[in-house]
């Protein structure tokens, strides 16, 4: 499958997860640092702008006082609410710079639930650029991250999940999600496995055109 | 039904369609004098701010160039294409002065398809926020008004269609919709009739609640 | 595109619809034969199981009392459920056995509602199997036909309607739908047109395998 | 929250998992034995029935051949595929004698994913019913329970998870799940709390009715 083919998701690399004083980020700091998860992030970003992968990042944002949702959640949506994030026009909210879009990047809106498909345009663009194969790396390993490959794969994308590009609330939630659960609804790889992917198509396509 | 649990959804009341000098203007301006569309769907969006109903805008956008969906569109989105229509960040894609969002108000997102629900999170946040009833007015008559009517009956939510606050490009295509099709899938109304609607309901919250 | 990437999806070839005693049929019957529905459809079916085409069932049914859907239906499923039409395990549900699927053939499961792609497995067959072209027949050709055009337009299909082997519940509905709605979300054309699209693929398929 | 407005969703009581001689069955017995998973599940399912909540089974198959999937399938999927698991017509894919359905159960159908959202009627069934409150169990915890779990959540309902009457391939697997992931989408619950919940709104609903 050539790269043209590949989109690269980029879920939630916004600052309340990736950066201190983000709301979230301490939840989640331990486990970004056990996977290396920025760097690795940020190198699977570079390659596939290189390489001619789709570019797609999926942060999920609110508007202030959360009026789209219930005034009543519970679960994990609850502890968005609770913790005031991802509020809409707040640096909490804003994409982390190292992983700021670029014009040719596709930003994808909508994002208020968990699962990247559940209220957005993802699959919409994705069918309508005839993409085939979904890569995923962000935040949480089993939360958003898990309920977008589980979709992904539902919807007959060959769903590629890049299992030290993402991160959890602990080290062995994320763990235990990658082990258990990643094999059943992708093929879980490396950030390095997955670049040197990116790039043998990328000369198979050269070669195929005669360079 | 409360109002409170009716949802009204202002479909692309933006300056493309709606103001002289947008470029599908001219191709709607017959069909919007014939039904006073304008005018009725300012009426009903006063109404529904003043009796508490929840007052849903759902623009259409795409990024500059078109690089979110295909580089082959065929029907209605070549149309869209070839007109260079709802250019994000451009007047012709903004929303009516006449019927600019309050901060009240929500503004849906996402959607680059016909099907209102199609490309969005409108069903995430109807279901989050417990509504019943969705009301419809904008355009096109028998493209994204009946699209998104067609979906809104199949999710299971009980529908009605503001038969002079729609317009299409031609009158004989909307008469054709309204009569045809608006009544397997709502209950086809007139704007005044809605507003009477929605002016009985909240006398009898008032009521209930021993005023 | 080649045939083994084409669907053509034969939307309620039931007793009811197509048989007289069905409890539909007068009221189609006349729409019926001014476009030769059954005939063409049948050469239709014919043509793509003899070159290579998937070919899909969508029938709809309900179970006797009606109790999967809503005790106070409106609109279309209210005309279905006063009708008593499409209960299952009635000669009525039955597929007309001019129709009746082969082995080899996809019947789909679910369909309760009017889009097929709404309450049933459609779209995850259709991805599984890597479908691109998705062909529609049946009935009627401004409910159902339309509602399911619509929606895989939406989802990225290549959708081509046959606009002889459709039927409505009078001429003129259905001649509005195919003149102003078909071609916003479908290239529309006619079996014989569409029956030759197939064969001259089959034997580009030939030719590429050095026959 | 009455009765009438909770769905059990009972997940794949089919004899390929519940049965000695089912081709997954060895996979699944210890975490049955462990959890009590059948004796718990049919205890719900006889309060469900006898206290007025709707009872829904989903259960899936697949045609001889699974014919409707892809030829080349990968993770779970090629594991359902290459077990030769829930074939339609073949006692691996009837439901269990002790869940079998009764004439006002509802059966979903469809079912090929693992999603029970996802390719079948059962959100149009849940949305036309007016169901406010779903409530799972099943097979697997982590699987076709947890994907279901996160679609219910994301579509508005109110999702009860019951930890004791679900079953997993591995004790470990199943408690991982249950420990970190259904706490996000949903309210994790034992059978026997979920009965004396059922119980009281029972109560309750005789009171206001004057008994």
């Amino acid at each position: 499958m050539s790269n043209e083919s590949t989109a690269v998701v980029f879920i939630e690399f916004q600052n309340d997860f990736t950066s201190p004083g983000g709301v979230l980020h301490d939840a989640v700091k331990d486990s970004i640092e056990a996977n290396s998860t920025l760097d690795n992030a940020a190198r699977v970003l570079a390659s596939a702008r290189e390489h001619g992968a789709v570019v797609i990042h999926s942060p999920i944002s609110f508007a202030p006082g959360y009026n789209e949702i219930s005034s009543h959640p519970y679960g994990i949506l609850k502890g968005v609410v609770d913790a005031t994030a991802f509020v809409k026009g707040q640096w909490g909210a804003e994409i982390d710079a190292r992983f700021a879009p670029q014009p040719t990047d596709i930003v994808i809106e909508g994002k208020r639930g968990l699962d990247a498909f559940g209220s957005t345009n993802l699959d919409f663009i994705l069918r309508s650029k005839g993409i085939g194969k979904v890569v995923l790396a962000g935040f949480l390993t089993n939360c958003c991250v898990e309920s977008t490959m589980r979709t992904a794969y539902e919807r007959g994308f060959e769903v590629v999940t890049l299992t030290d590009a993402v991160a959890a609330t602990s080290v062995e939630e994320g763990e235990s999600a990658v082990r258990f659960n990643y094999p059943m609804f992708s093929t879980p790889t490396t950030s390095d496995a997955f670049i040197a992917t990116m790039e043998s198509s990328r000369d198979l396509a050269d070669t195929s055109r005669g360079y």
